[in-house]
């Protein structure tokens, strides 16, 4: 049973980045599947007054008529996190947190920045010691060992899900759950221990991580401690693929045309760098759009 | 008596690439002038439907809202043109078309990009043998000859005003004049042979440009043709500072901070290359005028 559809254009991320190059890419005659969750737009709860040429208006409105005109155009929008990204031989292939595949000749990552620190005791201090952020870059360190996964969404349930392949016991420490059933069906038929409703009060550990105390007081023994807020993002995706970051490893680089290093591959908006702002990510998705359509077109072209 | 005024940010050009740069350098809490006319925006006559995130906006009315958005934050206008860009020691000396100097430290070029083919016969098969776009990049070659400069606007009064001092007899081919009084004043002082109401019908000449026919029928003898449409713009502005331009020779390179290859001069916009759009200027604008203030705030700083 193949679960498989493929699309010209493939777009990560529904704020104004991913809008803005749905609308251009969708004007290109091209198919283009929007993918992601419009609440969780860093917009959508946001007041926007310098925002060329309109005065004050809300993020949720916009991220809602940006939908609208992008449907309009053609672009079909799916409510879901993507969690894995693997090069094919024309272009690469998408899971979703359902577990749906699209095969895209060409992606636009356009999934924001996240504010992913914790701000507990210890989280600073115990970085790279047993902190990390990044269970795709991290968790091979683990092998063995007990761990935790800090976090609600898609990308910390992923991360629990993958260490259960390679520590020994694996935590999942979360306030309240907010992922797809497919996904939570997939955590509780594994081994992931879930301690849902808690929070974490620190990391505590001499010169590397020993154990996590929750708000409960309860404290669990563990080496490896991983922040995964949010849905899986820039460092997760991006460092898997092998696409080039800046140097200090915090956004994608991208060319003037926002195409990154690997063929097909463009970004637009917060993951680019500062400065995080509406208009720039507009910017940055229409001409976004516009290359990885022509990409899409030239690919079809030369088949 | 000194005519000129100080000023942290000049933005040249009033589009929408010039107009968000405004809102954001004038959030900065910098000085900001923006110098241009807003019905020469190639967004004034345009109705825009792929501008996220709204459905369908009049080009002129989303000028007007922008304009009064940069105000609200501090931006001054004057709806002038520039005709000169003259680095100093600490930023840039601009002269508009009444005269005016601005002291900059910073410099945003939002000029957009212009339509300036004629369409006439012999314009193309004739460029570079006669005819050309710029009258500072190639009037000194006709100097004791007898040349002509098309066009109606600021750019087209200097150039001829320009070429008095260079070539022995200037024509000036004008449907109808839009400059300032001031440079009207300096052409009625001066040699030009003003054809006003005139339109060129074709540009002649063996494997040289010799002569120029009007739609009247009357030919002019001459060597050289300079049609200046519009504004003044790229060619001119940025060839005379150094400004580096793409290979090709058509649009102002920039980094990822809109930054030319010369200090304090930022680019925006349709001048900085496809695709010429909104959402593309508004993303360069923004980016333009974070960074414009940033620099003149440091050289503020450091003084
Ligand atoms: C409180 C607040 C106020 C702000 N005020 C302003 C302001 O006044 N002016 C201004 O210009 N800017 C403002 N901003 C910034 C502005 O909101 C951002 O610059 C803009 O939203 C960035 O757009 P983006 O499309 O790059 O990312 P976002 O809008 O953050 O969108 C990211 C998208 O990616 C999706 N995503 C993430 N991971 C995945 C995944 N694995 N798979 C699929 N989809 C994924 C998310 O669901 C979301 O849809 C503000 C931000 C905040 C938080
Ligand atoms: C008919 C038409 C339809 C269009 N439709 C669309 C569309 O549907 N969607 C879309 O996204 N885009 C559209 N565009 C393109 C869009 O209008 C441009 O991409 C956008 O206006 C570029 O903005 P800008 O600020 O770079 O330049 P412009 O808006 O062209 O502004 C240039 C400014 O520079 C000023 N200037 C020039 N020379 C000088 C000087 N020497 N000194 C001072 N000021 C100077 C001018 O007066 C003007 O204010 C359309 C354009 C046209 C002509």
């Amino acid at each position: 049973m193949d679960n498989s559809q493929t699309v010209d254009v493939a777009i990560l991320g529904t704020g104004p980045a991913g809008l803005q190059a749905a609308i251009h890419a969708a004007r290109k005659k091209v198919s283009v599947v929007v993918l992601g969750k419009e609440a969780k737009s860093s917009l959508f709860h946001a007041h926007i007054e310098n925002f060329c040429c309109m005065f004050d208006v809300a993020g949720d409105t916009m991220l809602e008529n940006g939908r609208q005109q992008a449907a309009n155009f053609g672009a079909r929008f799916l409510d879901e996190d993507v969690l894995a990204i693997d090069p094919q031989e024309n272009g690469y292939a998408l899971k979703t947190e359902t577990g749906t595949t699209f095969l895209a000749t060409a992606l636009i990552i356009a999934t924001g920045t996240q504010r992913n620190r914790l701000g507990v005791p210890g989280e600073k201090t115990l970085l790279g010691k047993g902190v990390s952020y990044c269970v795709d870059c991290d968790g091979h360190f683990y092998k063995g060992e007990t761990v935790a996964v800090v976090g609600n969404e898609s990308a910390a349930v992923d991360g629990a899900l993958t260490l259960t392949e390679i520590a020994d016991k694996v935590h999942l420490i979360c306030d309240k759950l907010e992922v797809s059933d497919h996904l939570r069906d997939k955590l509780d038929a594994g081994t992931v221990v879930v301690h849902q409703g808690a929070a974490v009060k620190a990391i505590e550990g001499e010169n590397q991580v020993e154990r996590l105390i929750l708000a409960s007081g309860e404290s669990l023994p563990l080496t490896g401690v991983f922040i995964e807020q949010g849905a899986k993002g820039l460092l997760q995706l991006a460092t898997n693929l092998g696409i080039m970051l800046d140097p200090e490893m915090r956004y994608i680089q991208t060319d003037k045309q926002q195409a990154t290093n690997m063929a097909g591959i463009f970004a637009a908006g917060d993951i680019c760098g500062p400065p995080w702002q509406m208009a720039k990510a507009v910017g940055e998705g229409c001409v976004a759009g516009v290359y990885a359509a022509n990409h899409a077109k030239a690919k079809r072209a030369a088949a």
